[in-house]
């Protein structure tokens, strides 16, 4: 067992995160301590800071781990304590009705299913992070991958992958994304991997449109000095896009999906909406265009980390570009504010102790 | 050949329409002509009337025809004249890329897809209905089924079970349905056919809460007098319904739609939202909460119609008793006045020669 | 916690079962020990009792529990002693990578996946039964449900169910079902709630296939008289059926359903082929026909118990006629006599202490 | 209109072909005339030289066209004399049940749906060839394709993608593909395409299984000199392969394929079983092991040609180099003896007037 006083990245009121020292904590039934060796910051995680995503004061941020096991809980078994592994974003516990009936990122229902790191529970930017219903959601690493290898996999690469596979692109298809984020960059990258023939990107910064290329997408759109819409259906001489996939959240970007839908299109939609959504008469076609639109929170649980680690094996995308920056834990502030800048080409940042 | 005139109701201008003379059509290549024997009329006919869904003056109305096959034109094959016949609302030509892409009701693309009958050509309120692409289209009346029991399948069955359908419901679903006009009656009808073990009605209509009750709902809620969002969630024990179905297009009915769903489930939606949408941030969880939210045009095609006609002769659910008053041709104009009005308990009007 | 001896019905060797005194055995992590109230016995446990399929000797068999939570291990929260309780035959962990990727009745994998009662574990034949991962698996029974209203839950109809639910039976299809016993005829019922317009079965059995009639079958066929195949043909007009249900396990009964198939068509076998399978060329359509064959060893887990029991309280199907025979837990030898002997019009027989 | 003679490759009897002179067809209602200017020999019409698939003596063979409409029937619309296009091997009507019911492969039923040509009507190894439907099978080439780019396309790439397709391959996925011709080169390129991230390719030419790893195969096992199912069992640690791709049509390929499925998972399957099928117990799990089987007879229509141009032009795959050896049309009884004799490392060979 251990014990003893651990660093954590805390949560003390909107505005302000501040590095304070808690109590390592103990493993009970089922879970397992993990020593975090890696982790890294979410788009999500400067909204809580700001205060636009409203989580409890004292609260442990951050839920993209990879470490080592610590220790065991009661009832743990299948596990070593020293084994290297990640768990996902989304922490299914596999026996409640959501998890049974194939909805294991809902797990647990309203508000936010299954997402418990660093939003009801305490999170992985700390030294040592407790993870429940441990013998689901914790997957081994590949002896040859490295921590920055398999740093995506937690959330960036499952989000992204989902949206386009919750938008059931076939080969052949044509997808545009809007946003290339690490969200939208690995929403391109899934587009590839799940066989679009075009996959056509926007965003405003253009080493973002750099990156784009480099995972996958085949026509990259400046939407500062053109207007995306108006070229993406002329690039599909009118028909639309098969798949439209939303990796920001915006009204803006929601609408422009839904005009580049071919009839009978999918909007895959990955944004968090914090202002709610406003949707026109003719975007939408009045409801009688058999549009899907399909929102995703990103699957977790041990054999979608374990997937997603086989790709990165595989070589099939290679992500590590999109770490742009490392930081030790002690500067974690420090990486908050370069983050949460988008200055210097900043991308993912790599917090290691 | 047939040649001659022929009774059409014609759409004048918004607010008028008159029943007038016109020359029977021809037949072309892969047409066919239709004497109709037994047409009726539908909620998007009287949007059409008071001008909120736009035609071209001098359009014959009607989409929903059932008839004998009065002539075929050159390369019509495997048809005869004198067999009795339905076509769907929607009349996918089955040689576009929708088409031969699974989404005949979007054949021919923006903004009304595969729907011609009484919108982009002369629709089934006439004397004849010239049909396009016959082969595609005309399916045959089994001997038994008079006329009025198969009125429905053109498109009240068609998209009212596609309500059904779309919501991929599972067998021990619980469902929602919101308004409980034909289209509604018909989602529920096609709920029970899926297997929805709890099939909730709204309406405020009690006869049409009775008739619910004939075609397969459990539970009727009329929501004047109660909260029907609060009333779903506490029959559901706070877990929400797998499916709801919208079945009216309107703002109120969509958004209690998503607050009734449960996190991962689906909204279906069939209703011609004529004035947008509004999703508060709240209904939609943000984004974050696994909606499939899925729109439907009705399917057509001879095949559709086939099994809708199988559904009627199977006994399965016994839909004659929405054919609520009966009117002679050239009473149309009468028959329009009682069913726009909702008056006298009408649901279904029956028109015939 | 509950200590003492039980009765427990237990296989001895190929063509010997005794009720014996066991322990009963002391709920560990994670689950929880059910006093059993009635159970039954499937054809299965006849092939266990005959040596056809193999078990240690020593093994208390069945795997149909209706009981009441007697005493809860370690770690397990929700529950409680004295709730009425029904557990699947199939037991899914909710942990492994089967369950997590949506394969919940293969848990645990080769050679029998997640059948663990009277199989790889002591089964339900007895007074007390051991469940493992008891928050996964139990489900509680609504309060207006006897335990003989829901004692088809656990097996036959999850796994008759998942027979026309693998098919993907769609509204209107034309389904065909091979042999009628208990599972053949919750398939049939199954088949009609997933809105087949057509049900055809075939067996030799007048008892049974008036049973068929009662839960929803439209043609009943007794292959003693005539060649079902043909005569499937002959009322499809040579079209052949949408989906084929195969619930018997033989070779006469798999190549039959190859021969009434539509091209493009869907086999769904849910029959124990223990003498395996001949797939002659001209029944294959040499591999050429579209053909999908989906074997299903039943869904499990408390969602699906969940499910079916809510399918059993909407009134949907009533399967109670199916509860021939009732028996003393002490009378269990001859219960299997009966039952194996199929005299008497049994069916199924319902175990009490 | 075009009139005169042609060339034309005739099947005499078992064993004889001969390139004969025959008169240039007439293009009916709904047809159109191709001048065929690349084509291509397929292992089908291998078998039938030899008897093994039977046609009538005087049919022209061949289903691989690539040409320029020469003349078009009365009735068609929206094509023009001097298009370039191609025609799928599978010549869907688009208007019969199969087609509008998805099954457009199975166009016209038994016992070989929707391939016509060089199998019920003239094919493409002539100067001309007649397309029945051109509308809804005539898709344009783009221009930046050269004739072999798309050679491909009519029977191969869709036959071979269809094996991913249909095996409903996820990202992630483990995939094991049976024999490396033509179609199992396209169903390794296929499952690549589709997300696959280990994909395990097994034959016995050194030189296919080098063109495995160009297409994108990971892994490529050698039968002989290997046993490839423990090969496979122990590349997965015992767990199986998630989608097992038989493309051969043998007994063994099949059995193989059964005994590497993980359990629930799916063998799909694109081989000619020309001598039926044994299934054994063991490699079936008896039935029990949740197998999907699925066949599949490759996909065309003008929208799946449309989308497979379109996979071309994105160089996603590049399939070039399986075209190891051209042909005037004048020699194409010496092309049917060096593609049957597999002979100098032939894979396709081009047919060019």
């Amino acid at each position: 067992m251990i014990t003893g006083k651990m660093q954590a990245l805390t949560f003390i009121k909107p505005g302000q995160i501040e590095l304070i020292e808690k109590p390592i904590p103990q493993a009970g039934f089922g879970e397992a301590l993990m020593r975090v060796t890696t982790t890294t910051i979410c788009g999500t995680d400067v909204h809580i800071l700001k205060g636009e995503y409203p989580v409890k004061p004292g609260l442990t941020i951050g839920h993209e781990p990879v470490g080592v096991i610590a220790d065991l809980g009661p009832g743990v078994t299948g596990l070593q304590i020293g084994q290297r592994v990640i768990a996902g974003a989304i922490t299914p516990c596999g026996h409640c009705d959501s998890c049974l009936d194939h909805h294991g990122s809902q797990c647990g229902g309203k508000p936010m299913g299954g997402w418990q790191f660093g939003n009801t529970i305490d999170g992985a930017q700390a030294e040592y992070l407790l993870v429940p219903n441990a013998m689901a959601n914790l997957a081994l690493i590949p002896d040859h991958l490295t921590d920055e290898e398999v740093l995506m996999c937690p959330d960036i690469m499952s989000t992204g992958f989902s949206g386009a596979e919750s938008g059931n692109i076939q080969i052949g298809d044509t997808v545009a994304v809007f946003a290339q984020g690490p969200i939208g960059l690995c929403a391109a990258a899934g587009a590839r991997l799940k066989g679009a023939s075009k996959i056509i990107v926007v965003d405003a910064l253009e080493n973002r449109l750099k990156m784009s290329r480099a995972v996958g997408a085949d026509i990259t759109l400046n939407f500062k000095g053109s207007n995306p819409v108006e070229e993406i259906m002329r690039l599909t001489n009118g028909r639309g896009v098969d798949v439209a996939i939303e990796a920001l959240g915006t009204q803006s970007t929601f609408e422009s999906c839904l005009r580049v839908l071919k009839p009978g299109g999918t909007l895959s939609s990955l944004g968090v909406y914090s202002k709610g959504l406003n949707v026109p008469l003719d975007a939408f076609d009045a409801g009688l265009g058999d549009h899907k639109i399909i929102t995703t929170l990103c699957p977790g649980g041990k054999d979608r980390m374990r997937r997603l680690m086989n790709v990165v094996a595989s070589g099939r995308v290679d992500l590590k570009p999109m770490v742009t920056h490392r930081f030790k834990l002690s500067q974690i502030v420090q990486a908050y504010e370069l983050f949460a800048s988008g200055q210097d080409g900043v991308l993912k940042v790599a917090i290691a102790p």
